[in-house]
């Protein structure tokens, strides 16, 4: 897709592999109409003066409400069926920032990790302290509180049992019909949603602020209080008015390793390369290393970068008039 | 203290209000004494042509032994009398990375931050699951398992008591004696251990890989699960055989919103900046923001920059001879 003239917000739903024909086109669809309400409800916001910060959180709870996305309802689940969710913001104009990791009674995670930027003097809370935080403030500033099993589908109960199906499968050398099948049928989907499904905004607000947020269920079958990048500030979200607003997508240890999101705001202030071409060598380099995945990128003008080094990101942007684009494989 | 010409390890042991005159002799000499045995310890594995990664291990390993810094033995208390330790290490030459946050089951944090790095695909584990891991994987790697309470000393359960103490002053109108006393004493020592102490170390080895290693036990009286810089890859830690390698301490939010040691790296990359450089420019945005602290940094030619935008800051160099150099206070 062509990259609109002034766009005020981004989003993304996961990067990976996603191929031409491996969906049906009904659920093309609703990937497609998804990322557009979460699109239209942030210009929503927008529109009204809110800032980017109140934009991209009403983004992305259209898509952490929605079972399509790896994140919030619909989240994968942990080896033990368990949910552990993890979501970040930042405020380009002041650079605070929120971050929640391995939590798992906020219906909306980015609420979370705004209720962490806004309420505490600290960045990054995890794991039950975290929830007791959560707890203590939710009716205070109006936080949907859920219980776990909230968050849990028939889909994602599924995938989880193909892919221990699978783990199973690789440690027997004696190779069943029954894991043949699988890889077969693993092979034929081309739309492997295990890894990938995060999502993210970013926006610009008419008071030219920028904002990044991101949330996600983390990896099928994770274990061991597993965080990847996207609640990690400076890997997988950034914003900076200097520069740009970022949130990533993709195979997480790489987009750390990379510190992706902060790469791209210092390639842009110590380079001076526009954002486009920042992202561009940011995506180039990770691919290069053996980083699968994408981000969504939007400076101060409006110039909206959506890159990705695998076959397919979901994604979208509006602009500022309310013109709506989204797409899933490349151009 | 002026910098050696090619040194190969440099360890600090926290930045803070430390003031010439606040601490006796015989607790300076301690503190000193402590910093140069590190020293030794990475340095000897140098010396036997140990890897990097080996030195800074053995160098933080003496540290955390240690009660007088705020990392393994000795780290300071959570609200609630409790520890929760974050490491984080990074390998330069191969940008192979692992953490650890809220951790209380290995003597050794940074051992087991290495054991994420090299046994799993993940860069970050926490919290409980990362305790199974770690348990799990035990007896197999050698990592050294204690009870909780082996971290817990009479110092820092003080140095709580008196944290809370001086909230309930702060929330407490009518200002009793006790608070003024408290208040008196803490202005008279001039050395607030309670923010800071976290510790780090960045070596250099005859192959010429950098490795950089921090290992703390947060802030105290910290709850709900907190996490700060340390344990976070390009804020608290990083290392790039292509820049430098970084290990930083102080007040860990205004470095990860700043993502101060990949930052370091980042104006070496792209503005060609010596380490030295970097690191002043670095620090000097941090302090301007309000961000207490302070880093050290050694770049593959044994450039080696020790910087603190505080009064003080617990640091020591050796250089590949053995020299070694200890100090606490502004040269």
């Amino acid at each position: 897709m062509s990259m609109p003239a002034k766009a005020v917000l981004l989003v993304h739903g996961g990067a990976g592999v996603i191929n031409p024909g491996s969906m049906s086109e009904a659920l093309e669809s609703r990937y497609k109409n998804k990322l557009g309400d979460a699109l239209v409800a942030g210009h929503k916001v927008l529109k009204a003066g809110g800032t980017s910060l109140d934009a991209v959180v009403a983004a992305i709870k259209v898509l952490e409400d929605s079972p399509l996305f790896n994140a919030g309802k619909g989240a994968v689940l942990t080896r033990d069926k368990r949910i552990e969710l993890d979501a970040a913001i930042m405020d380009g104009a002041s650079l605070q920032a929120g971050a929640v990791g391995a939590i798992t009674n906020v219906k909306n995670p980015i609420t979370a990790a705004r209720a962490v930027m806004e309420h505490t003097e600290h960045v990054m809370l995890i794991g039950k302290g975290a929830e007791v935080f959560l707890r203590n403030i939710a009716k205070k500033i109006g936080l949907t509180l859920v219980e776990p099993d909230y968050f849990v589908t028939a889909r994602r109960l599924e995938q989880l049992e193909d892919a221990l199906a699978r783990e199973v499968e690789r440690f027997d050398s004696t190779r069943s019909h029954k894991g043949l099948k699988l890889r077969k049928r693993r092979r034929a989907v081309g739309f492997d949603e295990n890894k990938f499904g995060t999502v993210g905004a970013v926006a610009l607000d008419e008071a030219g602020n920028l904002a990044a947020a991101t949330s996600t269920g983390g990896i099928t079958a994770k274990r061991y209080g597993r965080v990847g990048d996207s609640p990690l500030i400076g890997s997988g979200t950034y914003a900076d008015n200097d520069t740009c607003a970022v949130s990533c997508t993709g195979h997480g240890e790489y987009f750390i390793r990379h510190v992706a999101s902060y790469d791209v705001c210092a390639r842009m202030k110590y380079l001076g390369e526009p954002v486009s071409k920042a992202v561009q060598k940011v995506i180039s380099s990770l691919g290069k290393a053996g980083g699968d995945g994408g981000m969504i990128a939007l400076d101060r003008k409006g110039n909206a970068v959506m890159s990705f080094n695998t076959s397919g990101m979901f994604r979208g942007a509006i602009t500022e008039d309310g013109e709506v684009s989204v797409a899933i494989y490349c151009d």
